[in-house]
């Protein structure tokens, strides 16, 4: 997959680590599949930017903030 | 479709437009189809975050600031 699914799959790990939340936490809180959730972590799917946004408002993050940490992370 | 999806469509057109780019030259830069450009700025599919960021490069643009302008638009 890309750089960019690996980045954002990175960010929303450690994200998700930083506030306690297990995959099944996230993903319900998301309104997402336990599976889609891990396999986004993984970089494993080129994720919508709506899905993406689930995430982000379940960590209590905005999609472009969700984004911009990711870039931070892997320039 | 999505408020996000929505909301992003117009910033891409508005930005394209900013530049006086057509579609099929935005397209083309990006490496993406003309119709699914097109539907992007409809805010008729929901594009993955890959795609919107060939997209964002193309405008030069970081995704995080291609996103950002869609939020600050749409608050």
């Amino acid at each position: 997959m890309s750089k960019l699914a690996v980045a954002l799959g990175e960010t929303v790990r450690r994200e998700r680590k930083k506030r306690g939340l297990s995959q099944e936490a996230l993903a319900a809180i998301a309104s997402l599949n336990r599976t889609y959730v891990s396999e986004i972590e993984r970089g494993l799917t080129e994720a919508s930017a709506r899905n993406l946004q689930r995430i982000a408002q379940a960590l209590n993050l905005r999609l472009s903030e969700l984004v911009r940490l990711s870039e931070s992370h892997n320039d």
